[in-house]
């Protein structure tokens, strides 16, 4: 019981019906579509955060359109690794996985968070999963392989980004230009393993997420360019509203504003 | 003894006197104006902290005038919820009682801060208070219920804030907009268990310790139209110097001049 | 097992010998220049990321020229510790031990952060260390005195700069300037058992890491007039690209930049 947090047991029971849990283990959920009323702890310490949870998070937010309810679990996965919070971590993993987010997807996108959110978030995403992988049986034949073969690369555009950050930053950090060549654009971004709008949507939340204002535009850009709409992105924003807090979205609006503004279409 | 922290240690021993705590129980503190000789962990590791702790800290600045120990216990229990420090919480939570806190302002304060810091956030806030008000017999007659009389709204001024953001982001994000307006500034600024000021003080105090520079402005101001105090203001500043680190305070410092500057009197 | 984290695993079978850890210890490592396969969790969940851990991060960066083993140690713990990585943090206090940075150096990082990264995370450091400073057998005799004679002043420099900030904060936050002159810059800057680069070294690794941009200037300046070179102050970015996150790097590169620009020579 302890593991299944407060968020936890609010959002099982108001979207998904919980199937009886062997003993010490997370219960599973399934999406059913049903609805029985919240309990928990979130009622003995503030009961209008329980009323907010259901009526406006998982009744409302969870269940808007423009962004389906897997893309709004990588959202959400994205935010709480790139905040470094496992209390939450669990729940949402089994929510994700229900949400029909793969295993293979799910361990990719704790490999390019450790990249864009730092290796020790992906550690301690490393731990959460693990956990839930073992209870839910998942093994190493639905997990990708540490090499396989890459996307192809547009070469044009990687070598045109890469001349400019050489041009930027070549003199001052060539370490950091030479990895984010050689292991993220060459290597990281390339594998089949999370298609390339999902990689942007996990990074565009990571961004968003933990108050990374200044990378959104490139890489909001690169999210459209990359098949995210315009009805997506806002999505994106409101979700995190809740999820990441008002203040990072209100610090991210400036920028997606003036990156929409300045796309065709 | 694992749980109450090295930091609750020390402030314990400073600033309170321990009452001989039941098994396994959290030492209750009581304000006596006593001091008796730190001791714990912190001289294990770095004993010019635990001499920093009580001659800086807990007999200087957590009795500096222009802010009472009960909005600083305010101000701290912000900083940590925004940070997600879950550690030093429990000892936070108890102190914030002990100094005049209500049960139902914490639970206010908590889902306050589920919006401006983060759904997880205040879930990990809920499971440390929850233990605290357990443990202090803390029930649901105290605490504020889900749905209650608002407080009256200042229609001028909110249609005037909701147009400016509908003008800037409607066509960016229409459900933040949306939520900003229904959840955030009709609903939840008007529960009663909170007072105004008092939300604002965690709102400024969150922002500064999240390093949310570009929310601030507003925010502050808000807060100085609450009747938070010039004063009060400038002591908020640097009793967070020191919960949120000096890099949070140096760069809210500009802002916070400049919204001093531009106001009346 | 479980406290010997994944990264850790995979750090240890890298670059180090691990030798048989007593029932229940945290298993001792020794730089020994050894590599044996790596194991452990990582595989379970993500098996690019554990190729990466050794093939980019162990293998690779840490061993890069211009930044010794000991000196990233030094930037590793300073962003754990700004971050509040306490998973990851046992792991990296006992390999900068073995590393060669001496525990009253560990005592006074942790001190230092206290006022730049924040109290608590101090606090969340504090009893990480004292775990391992338990079982490495290291005692009071081997940590800095809470007072003791400090290094000589620049009054010249200190006067200009508390000059400064009291043009411009000492109307808004005077408490700030204050404590900003008497604890920070005339004691703990001067305390003898960290030397004046390497305390350099933490706050600017803690500044990127947390991603206080706005600092940095000021404090890479003093790095280098402490006697950081432009090619230590490269790797202290190219490391923290992995350990805080490409974000947090590419922010501060234009600024690095900056500071590298207006320096002679």
């Amino acid at each position: 019981m302890k593991r299944f947090s407060a968020l936890g047991l609010a959002l099982a029971t108001t979207i998904s019906l919980i199937t009886a849990p062997a003993q010490g283990q997370q219960p599973q959920t399934k999406q059913v579509g049903k609805t029985i009323a919240p309990r928990g702890d979130i009622g003995a310490v503030a009961p209008a955060l329980e009323k907010y949870a259901q009526d406006r998070l998982f009744e409302d937010v969870w269940k808007r359109p423009d962004l389906s309810a897997r893309d709004r679990s990588v959202v959400t996965l994205a935010a709480l690794i790139a905040r470094n919070q496992t209390a939450e971590m669990k729940y949402h993993v089994n929510l994700a996985l229900d949400h029909g987010v793969k295993p293979a997807e799910i361990s990719e996108i704790i490999t390019h968070l450790a990249f864009y959110s730092g290796w020790g978030n992906a550690m301690s995403a490393v731990n959460v999963t693990k956990e839930v992988f073992t209870q839910r049986k998942i093994g190493a034949n639905q997990l990708p392989p540490a090499s396989e073969k890459l996307l192809p690369l547009d070469e044009a555009a990687e070598t045109q980004r890469a001349a400019r950050v050489e041009q930027d930053y070549g003199a001052v950090a060539p370490g950091v230009v030479q990895y984010t060549s050689d292991v993220l654009f060459r290597d990281l971004w390339l594998r089949p393993a999370l298609a390339s709008r999902d990689r942007s949507l996990v990074t565009v939340s990571a961004l968003i997420a933990s108050g990374q204002v200044a990378q959104i535009p490139y890489h909001l850009n690169k999210a459209m360019d990359n098949g995210m709409t315009k009805a997506q992105a806002s999505e994106v924003l409101t979700h995190l509203a809740f999820y990441a807090g008002w203040p990072n979205v209100f610090s991210a609006l400036p920028v997606a504003k003036s990156v929409f503004e300045k796309r065709p279409g």
